[in-house]
């Protein structure tokens, strides 16, 4: 295991006390640093609250801030963090006007979070949720609730943190994200594998010129397993499948994020995106906002994915807004 | 070699496609991808053209853009740009008051921006010549001129970029870039090495247990080749060897730059920053600007550099001032 840390058991904890460290805009409650909030929270402001494993940074903590969430409960790497955790965050960042959870769509997550809702629904904290399924390779259609969440959670993050920006009701949040949940998708291709630091070996293995197409951001099985493809031909599956879910009309607008799993160059992800943006001319689509880099990776996994976001008019305006987290800043048109 | 491209001698300018796409801030220049420059240019300011080899994103390119730079000449990977290539990027940035070349310390870069520098003062335009020397693992105390140029140039762009913004003229900027770059420390680790796509294979080889540090950004040999040490104690042998050439007094003020080299993943790197942070904190220094991620990469390389730039009153305003350009981002204070 080649990694730059101390004790493999201290990796999240360290990590989280450099993060404390660099950025004060952001905290942790309840004495827990795997409760991680805003340090400014809005009065009267619906909150917003995600988590999920370590191992993914920029996702999930790093979209807390302005415009964006309110506050994230850590798990360990590739682990959900507990319920408590999810109560004590959710505590802190309600102010009076709800709660809205937003997270990816795995089943310690979901058991968690469910739980912290019903405790948190006790004390009188309306919760609503919104589980991110944009993993195209995952399930089929018409089983989409069988879908793993990726990298599109931002998408959902940036168009629910506009909207409670906006000091819209919870319930209204809430529709906007499922409606931008509904409407992102996400494929990507593996070429690496990554190491849990307390694992110290590889969780699966790859050929030196293999890659897997559809592997899920844990390592989880994809379409295919083949030859390593020319980065075109690897977009153009990607892209035909995601299109095949979705009527495009020409003129029609979407925001597309091809993010990097972590070792992959930003030079490869901008060939990438110069695939996709030949595919989309193709159609006669309109790409309107743009992300390239690094949102969710698997630590060191060398890969991508492409995510796409077909915009209509009142999501538009919420992925165009504004935005300012330690991790993630958008000037907003 | 397991990268995402097409053919290997399409890299560069496919990859500028890509972001030329992306980002319609910044175009080119004589007909060439590699001429790289923003697109609102500002009239009667001085213009900051930088360049250098391509497989290093953010830098160089991604400097360019509102509070920052105005030009880049796009280099093969590890390559110098052309002195041609220089020049166009020159007359395209000059507004007529003149234009600061801002770069790293490599010879190829150093002959073709002095020969571009010739040319366009027969042109009737002003030149000044800041090179970027960060590197101390590099050279020793009174050597320093042979030092690289590596991460730590991003605090000579930010800075100047500040004091052009703000229409000083140009032998301030360059005094003031000149400031920056005398403050600046930088050294690095690397885990693994990286491969130039059209030559297919690593240009070095690091045993599996093993480190380099100080080792540059293209492969350079460090001070030491040595079995991979905890990050804690990495950190303190690179914050020795900073801080032994710098005298500080406590109170005294800095910025951090924790570089990823290409794979390590931002949890390592935050990892690096708790550290940096622990060790100034002992000698009473205040970071007062902090940045972790990547900025000067080596493609798939594995690794991370420290940077630290000493503040002082003139200085600490260039830095907190806000910037925008397509792949760096800073709201400002």
């Amino acid at each position: 295991m080649k990694k730059l840390l101390n004790k493999p058991e201290d990796f999240v904890d360290e990590m989280l006390d450099g993060i404390y460290r660099a950025h004060p805009e952001v905290t942790h409650v309840a004495g827990d640093l795997r409760c991680y909030v805003t340090a400014a929270p809005v009065k009267g402001k619906v909150g917003i609250v995600t988590g999920g494993g370590s191992g993914h940074l920029p996702t999930f903590l790093g979209f807390v801030g302005k415009g964006m969430l309110d506050g994230c409960a850590v798990g360990g790497v590739f682990q959900s963090p507990s319920s408590d955790q999810i109560l004590q965050v959710t505590r802190h960042v309600d102010q009076g006007a709800g709660v809205l959870y937003l997270y990816g769509n795995y089943t310690g997550d979901i058991m968690n979070f469910d739980m912290a809702g019903e405790l948190a629904e006790i004390e009188d904290i309306q919760i609503r949720t919104v589980i991110g399924n944009d993993d195209v390779a995952s399930s089929v259609v018409g089983e989409e609730h069988k879908r793993r969440g990726v990298a599109g959670i931002f998408f959902i993050y940036k168009a629910a943190g506009a909207a409670a920006a906006r000091m819209l009701p919870l319930d209204e949040v809430a529709r906007l994200a499922d409606k931008v949940r509904g409407r992102t998708r996400t494929m990507g291709v593996a070429l690496s594998p990554c190491i849990i630091p307390e694992v110290g070996r590889p969780g699966f293995q790859i050929g030196a010129e293999e890659m897997e197409i559809g592997m899920g951001i844990h390592g989880e099985p994809g379409i295919s397993r083949e030859a390593l493809l020319p980065a075109d031909a690897v977009v153009d599956r990607i892209m035909d499948r995601i299109l095949a879910e979705t009527d495009y009309a020409r003129g029609d607008e979407v925001a597309v994020l091809v993010n990097g799993l972590g070792a992959t160059p930003l030079e490869e992800l901008y060939i990438i995106f110069r695939r996709v943006s030949q595919v989309m001319e193709g159609r006669g689509v309109t790409i309107r906002h743009v992300w390239v880099g690094e949102f969710a990776t698997s630590m060191e996994m060398a890969g991508a994915s492409v995510s796409i976001l077909h915009l209509d008019d009142e999501i538009e305006p919420l992925i165009a807004a504004g935005a300012q987290t330690p991790f993630f800043r958008h000037f907003g048109e």
